[in-house]
C-alpha cells in the first residue's frame, strides 16, 4: 500500500469513529424527545430570510397534505413573488395579507392600528380552529412593537391553540413576553447584506 | 376635546415625525441601490430556518415564473415535505438530491466523498448556465467543511456564475472564503429549540 493510501485508510478510520460517536449523541437525543406536538416557532432578528423560512414550512407542510393558514401583517403595498404563487397555485392555502404597506409608507397611526386589528380578526379563529395545521402569522412581532395589538390577547391566542397546531411568528424584536411561550426561537442575523453594496432588492429572493 | 383624545392626537402626530423620517432613509438607502444582477445568498449558523428559507425563495421565484435548479446535499434518507413537494407539484423545478443520509450515518468517508462529487456534478453546470434565475445548494457548506469538495473550484464555480442568476448556499460554517464571495450572509443563532425540551421533530416545519 502507498503512502498516500495509508493516509486515506487512517482518514476514513478516523471519520468513521469520529462518526460513529456523533450518531450515538443525535439518537441518544432522539430518543429524549418524546413529546408529540405542534410547535410555536419565531423567526426574529435582523437579518435575510424570516419571511421566506416561513414560506418554505408553508411548502413543507403542502408536502404532507395538510392545511395552511397564512396571514401577513405589514406587508402588500409591493406584490411579492410568494404572495403570486400561493395565491394561484396553492387554493387549499387560506391567505390573508394586510395590505396596508410599512408603517413609514402610511404614516398613519390611528389607520395602521385598525388595519392590525382588522387582520388580527382574521388571524386570531385560525388559532383556534384545529383543522389548521399550520399558521403563519408573517410580521406579526411589529403590530406588538408599536403596540396596535394587545400583547397579552396575543400571546394568549398564541400559547391556547389547539396543541396539535403548529404556528409560525415572524419579524424582528417581539419582546420577551413572546419569546418565552415560543418552542423555537431563531435570531436571523445581518452579517452582511447585499442592499450594503448597493445592489438593488431582486426578484424572486427578495421579494 | 378630551384629555384621552388629546393624547392619541400628540401620538399620532409623534408617530407622523417619525415614519416620515424613517421613509426618507429607507427612500435614500433605495435610491443609493443601483446595481441590478443576481445575488448570492448564504443562510448560515446553528438554527433552525436555513433549508426552509432557501425553498421559500424558491417559492418566490417560482410566482414570477422563474427557472429553478435545487440540489440538497447530505439530506436524503427521510423523505421531507419540501422534497414532497417539489417533485410532485414543481416539475419545472430540476431537483436533485446527494440521498445518502448524513454522515453520522453512513460513516464511510470515501462513500460520503464519491457521493459529493457525484452531486457537484449536477450542481456546478447550473452555476454555468444562465437560464436558471435561482439556484439553491442546500447543505453545501459541510462538503467544504469536510473537505468532500475542493474549496477553490466551489468558490470559483458560484464567483463565475452567469450575472443574473441567484445561487442560495445554506449551511453551517462554510469558511472564510465562502463568505467573502457571497453578496448577503444571514447567520440564523438557536436562541432555543423544541427539540431540547423534549418535543419531537414536528411533520410539516421541521422536516
Amino acid at each position: 500500500m502507498s503512502t498516500t493510501d495509508d493516509k486515506q485508510t487512517r482518514k476514513n478510520a478516523k471519520h468513521k469513529a469520529s462518526m460513529e460517536k456523533q450518531k450515538s449523541n443525535v439518537d441518544a437525543r432522539i430518543e429524549e424527545a418524546s413529546i408529540e406536538r405542534g410547535v410555536a416557532i419565531l423567526l426574529t432578528g435582523n437579518g435575510k430570510g424570516k419571511s421566506s423560512s416561513a414560506f418554505g414550512m408553508v411548502m413543507r407542510a403542502l408536502g404532507y397534505g395538510q392545511k395552511v393558514g397564512v396571514v401577513q401583517f405589514i406587508k402588500g403595498q409591493q406584490l411579492s413573488g410568494e404572495e403570486i404563487y400561493v395565491r394561484e397555485q396553492c387554493p387549499q392555502v387560506t391567505f390573508y395579507q394586510m395590505g396596508t404597506g410599512f408603517t413609514w409608507d402610511t404614516q398613519d397611526r390611528s389607520g395602521d392600528i385598525e388595519a392590525a386589528v382588522r387582520t388580527w380578526a382574521v388571524a386570531r379563529p385560525m388559532l383556534e380552529d384545529p383543522s389548521f395545521d399550520l399558521v403563519v402569522l408573517d410580521e406579526l412581532t411589529y403590530m406588538l412593537a408599536y403596540k396596535y395589538l394587545p400583547e397579552d390577547e396575543v400571546i394568549a391566542a398564541l400559547a391556547n391553540r389547539p396543541p396539535e397546531q403548529s404556528v409560525v411568528v415572524t419579524g424582528r424584536g417581539g419582546g420577551a413576553a413572546l419569546q418565552e411561550i415560543m418552542d423555537t426561537v431563531s435570531e436571523v442575523k445581518d452579517v452582511k447584506h447585499a442592499f450594503n453594496a448597493g445592489i438593488k432588492a431582486r426578484q424572486g429572493v427578495d421579494f
